[in-house]
């Protein structure tokens, strides 16, 4: 299986701390040693880092976790493969351009028959289930909504019922980006967490690492981490429920819909 | 206006010291700080690195100097900011996938008009004539081959079609890549050099920098480097034809043909 963290933010923030604690579970205090990657959003823009080698050895991720990138939403994903081989392009989090915005997407879990179902407009790059049930959720959307949908309840539908249907095939727990929304779907397992003033200090479940928001953040941040399994050992993280559509917003959890 | 430099070889290749040339063009020894990014294929993987910092000053520019990343594609492109402000989504190489490969694009030129152009299926996300007239180009290749050609000479031709009916519009030197072929066309100013048995030394005209190929390659190996200005200082640079255009392929110039 794989690890995911994602982060959204009312400000633009960086995840050094967070992501120092995902990249040890490549390699050194987990088995999910078969790449990485990760996704910024700036404003409309995009960018990402993906590397095909055990994050915990990477210089790539090294140089991320001394970098500060500031990003209002962040999607990161470490691979333990089992479908598909260890190369870049089986590397998450996979992106696709629909209606001028990019959308993101990383996985954690199988998905049995998934290569079964029919693709048109989007094909996948690599060999990856997860790479393939994305272009499949992006072809859904572009048919459903050729332009991009005036209101966001519509889409939230649509994007609701496609993340189930996925998940009636194997473990889904996952995390998709556009430019604003961070949707989330647990299958067995996410947990998450919103830190705001008063802000405190936190302590790495990983390696041996604190910091103290208070240093770090204006009284007004309001940033949620999201991660398949808690990346601080003193902090109180929600663990969602299996079936669980949640999609945050600004950096705070904004709709919440239980199968 | 921008520099664009592009790398086509026949084994993995690093590009750090062509690179070192270009990025102190970007606020050093030219004007191009607007922004920069560079996209490498390994395999059918893609991997880019974008800032919208002037390159002369960027940090992950500088990690890339560094990090010997072995591709055999490369396109990079600096930005002085003509159509569309500075800022990440509007930073070269842009990129999409169309029949399930990574096509990528940098340009250097503006064109006038080009957003009357109706688009369908490929949107820009930042602003640029650039990454407009990418997305017509993809437009155009996704209606006239619904699955991907079989053979490359249909497919080359409306590729080279669609790239001298774009520059009608106005100044047009662009650099695109699938995972295997570098198509490019010449509309005012681009230069190429194919490194080959038997290596020599080779220094930079924007640093103090020297590399002895010979040590660094195999016998074997053969390397196309093209750029909008020769990048060093002691080799043969074969300037091309305005309305050139060319398809380099594993290190070789492939195709040519003139207006």
């Amino acid at each position: 299986m794989c690890e995911l963290l994602g982060m959204s933010a009312n400000v633009a923030t960086d995840i050094c701390f967070s992501f120092s604690g995902l990249v040890k579970r490549g390699g050194e205090t987990g088995v999910h040693k078969d790449g990485w990657g990760i996704a910024f959003y700036e404003g409309k823009g995009y960018r990402s880092f993906h590397d095909p080698v055990a994050s915990a050895n990477s210089e790539v991720a090294k140089f991320i976790q001394h970098y500060s990138i500031k990003s209002t939403q962040v999607i990161c994903h470490i691979r333990k493969a089992n479908r598909g081989r260890v190369c870049l392009e089986n590397t998450h989090p996979f992106s696709r351009e629909l209606w001028g915005q990019v959308w993101s997407f990383a996985h954690n879990g199988q998905l049995k028959g998934i290569k079964n179902k029919p693709l048109k407009r989007y094909l996948p790059v690599g060999t990856t289930d997860s790479e393939y049930a994305f272009c499949w959720i992006l072809d859904r959307l572009s048919e459903k909504f050729p332009t991009k949908p005036n209101g966001t309840a519509q889409l939230r539908k649509v994007i609701e019922e496609t993340f189930r249907e996925l998940a009636t095939h194997g473990v889904f727990n996952v995390l998709m980006g556009d430019a604003n929304h961070l949707y989330s779907y647990c299958s067995t397992k996410l947990s998450w967490l919103t830190r705001r003033a008063p802000f405190e200090q936190a302590r790495l479940v990983d390696a041996e690492m604190s910091v103290d928001f208070q240093q770090e953040t204006s009284k007004t941040d309001v940033v949620t981490v999201i991660a398949t399994q808690p990346l601080t050992s003193n902090e109180n993280w929600t663990t969602m429920a299996n079936g669980e559509f949640s999609i945050f917003l600004r950096g705070k959890k904004h709709v919440t819909s239980l199968a």
